[in-house]
């Protein structure tokens, strides 16, 4: 009977102590208990959560075949925490095990003092492999793909082909696709494991060949390919260079892991944050602190124009002090407004839906919401003001709310696009920096009405 | 030699021109030139960005084969508009041949209407198996597996488990995970086709079983299981009903849809906005506005407590007016360190590094993250507040960003494992709810510190 269901939380009986008290407590054998009867992810999610001197020792208890698999299950910053406390054999043993591609990942971002003592330590093969992606770019298909495939040639039969597959396959971390390639190993189609076992072993590949795969160069975007393998449904992408030699395979877990990432920064940039790899549980408070500081502290900075917005219009505001009350609700509206349009471009632009090239259509489609809703909001807007102070006062905070949300909404819009045919990433010119812009505008918008329709 | 590398836009020659143009220009040889040469999933892109009437002309321009796979390649919204334009015949053999849980995810969102005519016109054999998905609870696990699945008996040799493949492969949508059950069809393990190929065909199946495989039931969240395959790293998690008994398999593609979706929703709610499924290019403005305008109007009026605040305050600011200058500046301010904090909080939930019993631990650390970046904003607070103002009003400023941040980032960890312990998706209560809440109470942080300072 399985017992590993769904088990996003340590199984119940333990449940009640974390394995941190356990191990703390130097209770050996409730220690080993919990490592033998939960799940190696699970048992990687824990030693994340951990310190790093518990952790390692955790780690130490676990069996040689399960620590292998804990630990390809960790992120690269606990990796490295995990081997930093491992002696010179078991180090070895261990990275020499892994598959290159998730190897690479943990070497790049590994201080160069333990980059160095784990290159030294590979088999020359196993050092090409690693090397070899390493030469990537940072964030491109090379540094996520496997280099070890099985590829075949374009004239065997369905019975050859198995035999390559057998032959080749133990060292491969995938076979279920098996690109073709031609005397210059240049990628002409792949065909697929399944369709091999599902054919007489007479057939020619040649006929079961999907000839014109997607694939990706071994240089560009992972994100961009990993979106590409979503929309296509592929398992694996072929990854070539830039003669169209295969190089290596997109696996799709892979893909999983680089949207999965993706789509972290851009949340974490969503909320004017610097996007960062480590764990919610195990960063210390200033880790956590340092990675919001910087955009928190230019916000805020970027915020002392409303504050000099406001100093214009003193006298406005010394004149019917009532206008105050509104400022905190009117920017709101407009932030909200804005933020609302910058999220939905930035997912467009992130899955793809929208291109750098929609930028007129997007403005002018945003400004047109933005107006409608703005005219929603005036017909509440306007009864607030009545209740609170008077009809006047209402009607400026009516007009307002339509100038304000159809602004926000076309700024909104507009910053990731002009961000994308600007080659930054659209993320970074997100909600809370449309909503900073807006904030000042917006308050112009409104003494400018204010001053109109009072006559102050 | 491929031809549809990274095709994330349509092919260059024909790039100037949308098919939309081509297909309303009556271009016959160039619409068909334009669908010959692109990939399905660019094609489906195109569709959803057009019109529905332009759409369904190209649509019925596509051979059969290629129809079929454009098809599943589109959002159900846009399934249900090409399907409206067909004739009956053509409509049932499209249907038919969909894969059974894609035809379920079609029908749970097409209207009673057209879910009856599609019903109705599948084989008795295909209309059992996508009645048997569209039993399961919404965004539960059954509406997204397949319920076609090869499984192995426990007492094959490879040579069997291969026939079986062989004579059972062609209906299922993966043979790629093979799960392995008793006489009750009781779930017990899987074996990959990976350890079938790569054996000889006398070894026993049990030999190269996993026996503690993970798995999920039929009737649990789709995400979670999702989510759990990413740290597993299977290709396919088994599906089981509540006695244990095999149902199906979720496939990765499927999961990878879910987590994109489930995060797509994330970025929505974190932006005040209600989620949706449709493509942002073919809504119109009056449905992008709809999907907005209920969280606006929800928070503007929540934005009303900021208005009896500052008017509870009125005297406070009629005696210091320059106060009000400082008003958007410090509630920005409170806001952003409310939504990295809620956005940090959401995400480590919905990616399994944060679970509702973290919550006290949660809240100290936000706490505290809070009052260092509120320590920090202050000395920049204090800057503005002496060039613009005073010295008095400075401190007064100062004081106010420590207090704000440190209650902002406090509130902004709380609500969304607050929500998760109450069973509410914690991205419900996310970035502009914490917003609108911390501006109101802010205020009052700001006012009360104002008139502590300064005596008024």
């Amino acid at each position: 009977m399985p017992q590993t269901h769904l088990p996003d939380e340590p199984r119940a009986e333990l449940d009640e102590r974390s394995l941190q008290d356990i191990v703390q407590n130097h209770e050996l054998h409730t220690a080993l208990e919990w490592l033998e009867t939960n799940p190696p992810h699970v048992i990687a999610d824990e030693l994340a959560r951990m310190d790093n001197v518990t952790a390692g020792m955790a780690f130490r208890l676990l069996d040689k075949d399960r620590a292998l698999t804990v630990f390809e299950e960790l992120e690269p910053v606990d990796q490295q925490q995990i081997l930093k406390g491992l002696r010179d054999h078991s180090f070895l043993e261990l990275v020499e095990a892994m598959d290159p591609d998730d190897r690479a990942r943990m070497l790049r971002e590994a201080p160069a003092k333990v980059a160095k003592r784990v290159l030294a330590g590979l088999s020359p093969h196993q050092r090409r492999m690693t090397a070899a992606l390493l030469g990537y770019p940072e964030g491109s298909v090379g540094r996520y793909m496997t280099p070890e495939v099985v590829a075949l040639a374009q004239d065997l039969t369905v019975g050859q082909a198995l035999g390559v597959v057998l032959a080749e396959g133990n060292e491969a971390e995938t076979v279920y696709t098996l690109p073709v390639v031609d005397h210059g190993r240049r990628l002409t189609g792949i065909v697929e494991l399944r369709e091999l076992v599902l054919n007489p072993p007479e057939t020619l590949v040649s006929a079961l060949v999907v000839t014109e795969p997607a694939y990706a160069y071994a240089t560009e975007s992972a994100e961009q390919a990993a979106r590409l393998m979503r929309e296509t449904n592929d398992l694996n992408l072929p990854v070539v260079d830039s003669e169209q030699r295969l190089v290596g395979l997109l696996t799709i877990d892979d893909a999983l892991e680089v949207i999965e990432a993706a789509d972290s920064e851009d949340v974490a940039r969503q909320a004017g944050a610097a996007p960062w790899a480590g764990h919610y549980m195990a960063a210390s408070v200033w880790q956590l602190a340092r990675y919001r500081a910087l955009w928190l502290s230019l916000l805020l900075v970027a915020a002392t124009l409303t504050v000099s917005v406001t100093q214009a219009f003193e006298g406005t505001l010394e004149r019917v002090a009532q206008l105050a009350m509104f400022i905190p609700m009117l920017i709101g509206a407009g932030g909200n407004a804005g933020a609302q349009a910058a999220t939905s471009c930035v997912r467009a632009l992130a899955v793809g839906e929208v291109r750098g090239s929609d930028l007129l259509k997007v403005i002018w489609r945003e400004c047109r919401v933005g107006l409608v809703l703005g005219g929603l909001l005036a017909v509440l807007g306007m009864v607030v003001g009545t209740l609170f102070v008077s009809a006047h006062v209402a009607v400026v905070v009516g007009i307002t709310l339509i100038l304000i949300c159809g602004w926000a909404a076309t700024i909104g819009g507009t910053m990731p696009l002009l961000a994308k045919r600007l080659k930054i990433d659209p993320a970074v010119v997100s909600a809370p920096m449309v909503t900073t812009l807006v904030d000042a505008t917006g308050l112009i918008i409104y003494f400018l009405t204010a001053k109109a329709v009072l006559g102050v």
